[in-house]
């Protein structure tokens, strides 16, 4: 099966089609790992405003983003416990380790990185979410991921616009080449497990 | 003056007049202190959430606190900033750091006295915004304070269910009592910084 969606800004290189085989051959564990990554997401916004309490367009768009993450959140796991799918802890793929190793120690490089690897993350969801709501074969499944398209784009953007707000563009745009050669590596090759970062 | 609110279930001595005295004399330092309360609020339901993933009860009702929280702290700096109040860190008071030092190391204790040292720190937050709510001289304000009193009871409520929903009932009282009592100590002298829990 050839993943079809249009390109995402920010992303060096598209899904690559054995991954939607493995994901729609293992729907629940995808679930389930949605489920964390929901979690995460909203964990990295929290942990951001913690770390730069002072920096006003941070605080409140990251509170808006931590919030609907969380809704989120609760809306998988309401599908997995329709579906009758445990709750349980999931071991995650190497992605969110690799990404944060690509995150430089000093500040402000740090704020930076942070900000352009969630910025990756948001966008590779929301590439492999829409996969998954165009070719998932459970309709009220698909339609439930096309659901979270909207927001998953608007997240990616904001931490775009984080970074853009506090940083030089030029800066950013050479160092968002460098993360996001880094996060399309970090895919290849396909991990084994079913993981929406597979 | 004499906070007259009625005693809280759950926590063992009432707040002293001198916090209520300090906290009217020091209401833009009391209100970047509440948000970075409602902040750590939002993080402590979702570190439990990401500690016990496979709790589904715990799972469920502490991401509503945690959306709560992100409410209340996205509305306290909507405040902050009509007041030109600047977002910055704050040293905390040593409240936290005690009551965290009560937790006890090993499972299944350290689920339970996580649980109850949430509830005690949301019972202590909700006594004290009932009396900004009451004696605040600042109108609008203490109309803000009010509002939150009912999410912040329930918020206790939900994890006094939690604890005893997974915890023997005679247990959960017993550790209880002790954590109460430490909790009333940690308050007692008057930290000299005007803050929520001081
Ligand atoms: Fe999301
Ligand atoms: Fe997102
Ligand atoms: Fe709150
Ligand atoms: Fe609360």
């Amino acid at each position: 099966m050839v993943p079809a969606s249009p390109p995402i800004r920010f992303l060096q290189s598209p899904t690559q089609p054995a991954w939607l085989d493995l994901a729609l051959a293992n729907l629940d564990e995808i679930l389930l790992d949605h489920a964390h990554c929901e979690r995460k997401a909203a964990g990295v916004a929290l942990n951001l405003i913690c770390r730069y309490p002072s920096t006003v367009p941070l605080v409140r768009s990251l509170t808006a983003i931590a919030r609907e993450e969380l809704e989120h959140f609760d809306q998988v796991n309401q599908i997995l416990l329709d579906r009758g799918i445990a709750l349980r802890p999931l071991v995650p793929p190497p992605y969110g380790a690799a990404l944060k190793a690509q995150v430089r120690r000093s500040e402000p490089d740090r704020l930076l990185d942070s900000l352009l690897v969630a910025a990756l993350i948001e966008a590779r969801s929301h590439e492999r979410l829409g996969l998954l709501g165009q070719h998932c074969p459970d309709v009220a499944l698909a339609r439930f991921y096309r659901s979270l398209m909207a927001s998953e784009a608007r997240h990616y953007g904001v931490y775009w616009v984080l970074a853009t707000t506090e940083f030089d563009r030029d800066q950013v745009e050479q160092r968002l080449e460098t993360l996001a050669q880094a996060e399309s590596e970090a895919l290849s090759p396909l991990h084994p497990q079913p993981r929406i970062h597979s």
